[in-house]
């Protein structure tokens, strides 16, 4: 386990805005923690730490925020990276997944040759609130014939049930609120 | 100078998807080289290699692509990460640049406090193309009072003169079509 005094230095890095993007709820902006040097070294480190004893292939996330972590992770296990994205961007043949959103849906796409058959995948992103976006992700690496090894987030919003949404499945984060 | 041979097992693993995003274009799928876990390492080693020599204080990379190399870059130099974003998703105060598009213009942001005044801000991108999105990246760092150490992309498509429009600045590339 990464020490609690760490645990709490990141914590401090983390600005919090109220009422972003809505009224009455508090945003954990890690744009402050990630331009801090040592303060993104050490979450990094720690996150990377916790998903090494995981058997991955592949780390997998979804655009934008989940790139910023997804390839770090990527190259601290050794692994490469598929990134998943809004539909349209991706060149190739996909397949897409439509989710619901508070208010209407989203869509998201993957590559169809982006994982071999079987292999595991880490899902990784920055933030896990609702766990919409990345049980979409999850679900796009099963239906081109790969396997989750795990889901993993620096920071976990537990208020908001996203571990629920990805029962059955391990769930790694570093940081919860 | 990183040898040819390294060039052209990378450009091995780019996929060329024809008369991608419209006819007559030809894509530089980047995915399939950043899947391949050996390619993936050797196409972020040799990039960060060429940027090592410059004095950086920070890396500013535009969503959503950017995010890939750029966080790993700064990982790499051991700096701290600053993302350039659309308008509306950064919560805290931002300065904003508006600019031209093939068709229509569209917009990018950067927080105010992303960088100390006078910080040395490398601009990573995976791809140069026109150079539309670096320059207004850069713009951004110079507005919020950073300097540009210089411009790094792994791919530059040569033809559309990207550099031209980073004129007076250093731009690194790696591989060239």
């Amino acid at each position: 386990m990464p020490n609690e005094r760490a645990i709490e230095s990141l914590k401090g890095k983390i600005r919090n805005v109220p009422d972003f993007p809505k009224k009455g709820v508090v945003f954990r902006d890690l744009t402050t923690l990630f331009k801090d040097a040592p303060a993104f070294r050490l979450a990094v480190d720690l996150l990377a730490e916790m998903c090494a004893k995981r058997d991955v292939d592949k780390v997998v996330a979804a655009e934008s925020r989940g790139f910023i972590l997804g390839s770090l992770i990527a190259d601290r296990l050794g692994v490469g990276f598929v990134p998943v994205r809004k539909p349209g961007k991706l060149p190739a043949r996909t397949r897409r997944i439509a989710y619901a959103l508070e208010y209407g849906e989203d869509a998201l796409e993957i590559h169809d040759d982006a994982l071999d058959a079987g292999e595991r995948a880490l899902v990784v992103d920055d933030v896990i609130a609702t766990g919409g976006t990345a049980h979409a992700a999850g679900a796009l690496v099963e239906k081109i014939g790969g396997r989750i090894a795990a889901y993993a987030f620096l920071v976990e919003l537990t208020a908001l049930g996203g571990r629920e949404k990805l029962a059955g499945f391990d769930v790694l984060s570093l940081i919860r609120y």
